[in-house]
């Protein structure tokens, strides 16, 4: 286990954190408020212990792929841990296992809060909390490898471990300019949303804080009743740039590249537009007689299946109250999830693909046992090795899926409660039905149950195996032994 | 598409469905109940149709697994088709639809009812509809092999297609003599368990409508309020009844064979085990304190697992006013499933077994990647296709079931209701949860939603893939052009 690499990578990681945590200290300079203090002292403080992390020279720096799964799962631990002490100190969220929940959430772009009233934080508070979903959207180690470079050639390991979806795609031949590549795409668009939603008379705090919100898909709201208090032309914004972010961001690299038609073939997005499109009809059919107008009705729809697909979870309206009919179109949403490739969570609709695929196949070859028929995905045969990753990722997914279940049982609340709110946060989306649906919120719970949703948030957001791995008893032994053998040096 | 050899099979299964309703005839014999009589012509009409369709002379007795699934699939169907006519013919179950329901639900040994009041039923009629669950339990077609002769050597096709579990195990060379062993044990370990009724004082009408249940995994019951009414006595022997029948049948032919290492160390059984005395456990803490003394309470938690994980869906007690946590492991059983190769439905333990081992095995390559580990299951290791085909059914089974709950959704009752009816058709056992528990019924469903529990009782029962193939427009092409061909000749 090279410890000493990995030590390097989290003393960068601290060394961002304290650095992004700057930008709160601004908001608090704006405002006024004294809580930027706390900020500051926590960024001050975790600017130094990086610094001092990476002091120490590194003799080999190949990770591996077990190293950069350990790696990024441990960024995302000290970053949640870190990122959630000033709203402890502060007092503004209590418990520390409060803020870790709330930071956790944050960070994993997940969106579910243990608040019950968020206007009463600061602005501080609130931009702190809504730029972790920024962080957390296109990831945090990518965000590095674009600005540093780590030699040894094997930071793909990294990237692997960090991207959703079955397959990590390059988009040009060095990593670093790829990662780059992809937070200019991410920046880019961030800003031109804040620019329409500053077009439309939002305030320039809400503006920022509600595209950092999108950006990352977290949800995140900044009022009490989420998005609902907002203009039609906002919500609508909200909800095409939702989609957008939802999309795999290969396509926007092939619009900038001008290759059109590269960018319009991409098969997952097709799918993941002809999803949105039928699950808005579907419940513009249910709810159209709930409110005043269709384009009202087409509005909520329209909201709430681009809020869910991307697992963004904002909400214009209370779909707890809908019928079952929408809720089911939901609830399946909130297993598909977005695009690989996106900053959104879930499935991912390109595993959904290669399934219905698998499935296809398997019947063909009942009928045909003879034809040697391959997978085909986006224009080219699935390799083996992705088909069964897919259906490894699946199995996995159900038994985590099912012992979060179990765990969440004890809490004794509905059936419908503890199925949602599993399902919620192991997508990463934020609201789920009945006791947790979008007007309440997860402060209620047990500090156990808390325990396994951040786990199952973690786990969600980096696609179950690098947060798994860390549970092994040899992975343990490994890091600890490595890491004695490095001190003693 | 053989189909004369399919249309041969047809013939068959109809002469042994009239055959075996002259058993229900005989009761109406016994209780004088006029009704018998259209049993009767039922019956009589079913043997000459079949007898005509036997008649004609085949080529080629070659059935590849293609039409050994569609052999399998129309089988059942044609079975349920006539086995609900005495039902609405009689006016007893006046709706055909209805009729129809309950008897797929009986011979896929399910065990959903339509019916709120079961004892107004005529003593024909129960015993009817307790018998097909016997006749499903271990596979029409299994008994037909078991009894005639199909030349060609490739009835093994019909076996894989009927039989439940990941692979078929021969216990002997010769098909024929696996297919009547399987019966041989069947039979006696149902005519055991009567002969333990007796001695508990039940009447013989109950002793053998029950066992003919028990000995299925059926759980149609012959009282409103299932199983609740019987002694303590009777009902510790249903519950290890039901055990004994949802455990893998290998295990029996080894006992009577007197290899008892062998028999003992079957491990899907000793998983088997392992769940059940678990989840009795976690039941029983849960429930201790609503029953009097903890006798009770184990006696109740060990029958409604028994139950359940069997798929049989007997009732002792309402478990849908359980808690949750207690509900969260009933609803895993009900996935679960009982042992491959017994008469329980679900996804079976033994591929839980090897998902497992799959996780394990992806995590451990994280770890090692060096290491070429095998996935090892019952000793030996499971080959690449053994994984594979259940890989590919859990990706069908989850779609399938989704397409289900999304139709389901449209009947537009609560969630538990939507979810839990799907998941007790498609897994074959009886109740659900709230509005379709344990003491409700399937009878105010729509037409609609019956057709689509109906087709998953089937896809269920015939573990997905023979069912589906129906589906293909290809196969619709082939079975009729085949038919136009043969009649011309």
């Amino acid at each position: 286990m090279n410890s000493p690499m990995i030590r390097k990578i989290l003393g960068h990681i601290m060394r961002i954190e304290a650095i992004l945590m700057l930008l709160p200290c601004l908001v608090a300079l704006i405002y006024k408020e004294s809580v930027g203090f706390i900020y500051l002292t926590v960024a001050g403080l975790t600017a130094i212990v990086g610094s001092l992390l990476i002091l120490k020279r590194t003799d080999d720096n190949t990770l591996y792929l077990k190293e950069g799964c350990v790696a990024t799962s441990l960024s995302w631990i000290v970053l949640s841990l870190i990122g959630a002490a000033p709203f402890a100190i502060s007092g503004e969220i209590p418990s520390y296992i409060d803020a870790l929940f709330e930071t956790i959430s944050g960070f994993t772009t997940t969106g579910s809060s243990i608040l019950s009233d968020v206007e009463a934080l600061s602005h501080t508070a609130l931009f702190w909390r809504s730029f972790t979903h920024w962080i957390g959207g296109m990831g945090v180690l990518v965000f590095l490898m674009s600005i540093v470079s780590l030699s040894g050639g094997s930071t793909i390991n990294l990237m692997k471990a960090e991207s959703p979806g079955p397959s990590v795609g390059k988009l040009t031949p060095k990593i670093k300019s790829t990662a780059r590549m992809l937070y200019l795409i991410y920046a880019g668009m961030t800003i031109v949303m804040i620019i329409f939603m500053l077009a439309g008379g939002c305030s320039l705090f809400d503006a920022v804080t509600i595209s950092c919100g999108t950006a990352g898909t977290g949800g995140f709201g900044i009022k009490n009743d989420s998005m609902a208090g907002y203009s039609p032309y906002i919500q609508w914004v909200v909800t095409i740039f939702m989609m957008l972010f939802g999309v795999n961001f290969n396509a926007f690299y092939f619009l900038i590249m001008r290759k059109f038609k590269e960018a319009f073939s991409i098969e997952e997005v097709k799918w993941y537009f002809a999803v949105i499109i039928s699950s808005i009809a579907i419940i513009f059919i249910n709810i159209r007689n709930i409110y005043s107008s269709a384009g009202e009705a087409v509005r909520h729809a329209a909201f709430q299946v681009a809020s869910i697909i991307t697992t963004s979870g904002f909400a214009t309206a209370d779909f707890d109250t809908w019928n079952t009919n929408c809720k089911i179109v939901l609830v399946f949403l909130m297993f598909i999830g977005a695009c690989a490739g996106s900053t959104g969570g879930g499935i991912k609709v390109s595993r959904f693909i290669v399934m219905l695929r698998t499935m296809k196949k398997e019947i063909g070859a009942y009928i045909y046992p003879k034809s040697v028929k391959k997978i085909m995905f986006e224009g080219k045969p699935a390799d083996h090795e992705m088909v069964r990753s897919i259906n490894t990722y699946m199995v996995t997914y159900i038994l985590l899926f099912g012992i979060s279940l179990f765990l969440i049982s004890l809490q004794g609340e509905d059936l419908v409660t503890t199925f949602t709110s599993v399902t919620t946060c192991i997508n990463n989306i934020g609201p789920g039905l009945a006791k947790v649906g979008p007007t309440c919120n997860f402060g209620y719970m047990s500090i156990g149950s808390k325990l396994v949703l951040m786990f199952d948030m973690l786990a969600g957001r980096l696609e179950l195996f690098p947060i798994l791995i860390l549970l092994h008893p040899r992975m343990f032994k490994d890091l600890l032994v490595s890491s004695v053998k490095n001190m003693r040096k």
